[in-house]
């Protein structure tokens, strides 16, 4: 079987907006500690306008997995949508200088390119609020075997069920995926968008999915489950492989009756957890890309989670693995 | 007298594209290590393209000079042409909610924001290729009462000699300048601009200029001295206020017969040079429009200098001056 590449993600293409915020920046807007706040462009606006000067640079979750993927070396490409306006080049160039195979050309006309104002607390904690724009207007249109063509792995994203035409997009991509022997592995997001699409998530984890990988509170939102324990019975039970990160408390792997555990790597000093999550995926999908076995990929998946928590920015740099042993 | 706010700033108004690269990357594009060029939109697209992921933050020489004496607790205002784009918004808010006023609207035609790739070297150092955009667009026409207002000190860039209409537009800020009794500033930007406009400028220093901030390079590139020395004879001979900056060897400022030396804070570790000579002209004038002595202002604008140099980024932030002493 040749593959198009080792990695396709689907996700929201974000630029971010990143400022220094203290709590009481936090109260006045109203959004809980850790959270990412869907907003609309006037909301944008509004909070832009209470905002400090920022910075802006390229995010979004799994579209920070495939970066991350492809400065440790492999293959991959991107399906997002952006707008034909400065954000959305700035994400795009991010991607191509990167060698991501962008998918899709930016839209000529509609919401400008998303962006996703950061404010990052005092403790390093990152709270989100996102103007998707451009992003929803990623449509089942834009689904194709041309697009999608035939990747080793095909990650989604669970934000891509925000879209309205998200869930269904999502289901014909796993169809072309499956047609082309590609496995279907999604990311949970974040436990408030597992809240927002609860059935939809519980499908095609159960009937599209071959691998998920997610963080603790995730899962337990997911399966309804109350600790790592209980889930762990439940993930048991499907035919499903789950990365599961558990922060301080390392990650573990599921795989029915096989579960790896993986010790965290303990940092001195954490800057900025933002990207810890998609740093793992794009470690441990590496791994799984390269047929390495589950504790290499649980290896690997905590090797770069465990680099970008010590720097600021979400994105692993190039050259990550010259030093893995 | 009532002014209108302390100091208000004319200038080109650009968004800064940051990444790190090594001398085989300025070797490539043909850039000497520190210069500013100036590249069209063909340029700095096939620039763009070579460039791997990159940050934007707003920049621009007198901007941040003026986002950094807002900074310090002054009151000011920012005349400069930006685009009714995403680094047009970018731009202005970061201006604004320093509580900067800012006086032109954005154009909603012609030209993007500028914006400036600033390929940092490993030695801290910036090269800069720079496409102006938006800033070529302001005219004779921007500079009126209404827009220029009774600032008590109009501080001008070199840089803004390189749009077409700049030398006349210079030219009728300060007459507008000189008939509210408003003090003229210029920075001369960079030894390069210096000489792109060596007569234009000469008359403006002669007969407009009542202070100049420079480094020693822009200064001995002006009067075509040689040296400190030389420079100080040929600068104590005219009318005019000279800040001159001088890397780790201090600043020097000469007034007539009067010259007060300001030796350079030691520090471990530079970070990143970028904004030095901006941070200093903000510390320098922010001590001037508060009436203090010569050497008060040079103690001002060494402290400001010496904080910069520590950071990354050109702006000085917010509370520097807390622990002035």
């Amino acid at each position: 079987m040749t593959y198009s590449e080792q990695l396709l993600g689907i996700s929201n293409a974000i630029v971010d907006v990143l400022e220094h915020v203290d709590q009481t920046f936090l109260t006045t807007v109203g959004a809980p500690l850790g959270s990412m706040t869907l907003i609309d462009e006037e909301q944008a606006r509004s909070l832009y306008s209470k905002m400090t000067p920022a910075i802006e640079t390229s995010g979004g979750s799994v579209a920070n997995s495939i970066a991350g993927f492809a400065n440790l070396g492999g293959s991959s490409a991107y399906l997002g949508k952006v707008r034909n306006d400065q954000f959305g080049d700035i994400f795009n160039h991010d991607m191509a200088s990167l060698g991501v195979d962008i998918r899709l050309p930016p839209a000529s006309t509609g919401p400008s390119t998303a962006r996703s104002h950061v404010l990052i607390s005092e403790d390093g904690q990152r709270t989100m609020q996102t103007y998707l724009g451009a992003c929803l207007e990623l449509c089942l249109a834009d689904i194709s075997e041309a697009t999608i063509k035939s990747p080793k792995t095909l990650l989604l994203e669970g934000y891509v069920w925000d879209i309205a035409e998200g869930p269904a997009l999502a289901k014909k991509a796993a169809e072309i995926a499956r047609q082309n022997g590609t496995t279907v592995a999604m990311s949970l997001s974040d436990s408030f968008c597992v809240e927002r699409h609860h059935e939809a998530f519980e499908d095609f984890v159960r009937n599209d999915a071959n691998i998920v990988v997610a963080d603790e509170d995730e899962i337990n939102a997911l399966f309804s489950t109350s600790n790592i324990k209980e889930a762990i019975e439940v993930l048991s039970t499907l035919d499903v492989l789950f990365a599961v990160t558990r922060s301080e408390k390392g990650s573990v792997i599921v795989h029915g009756n096989v579960t790896v555990e993986q010790a965290a790597t303990k940092v001195e000093e954490i800057v900025d957890t933002t990207g810890a999550g998609d740093a793992y995926a794009a470690g441990f999908l590496y791994g799984w890309t390269n047929d390495r076995t589950l504790s290499e990929c649980a290896k690997y998946g905590t090797y770069c989670a465990t680099k970008v928590i010590q720097q600021l920015g979400a994105r692993i740099e190039k050259g990550l693995l010259d030093n893995f042993s």
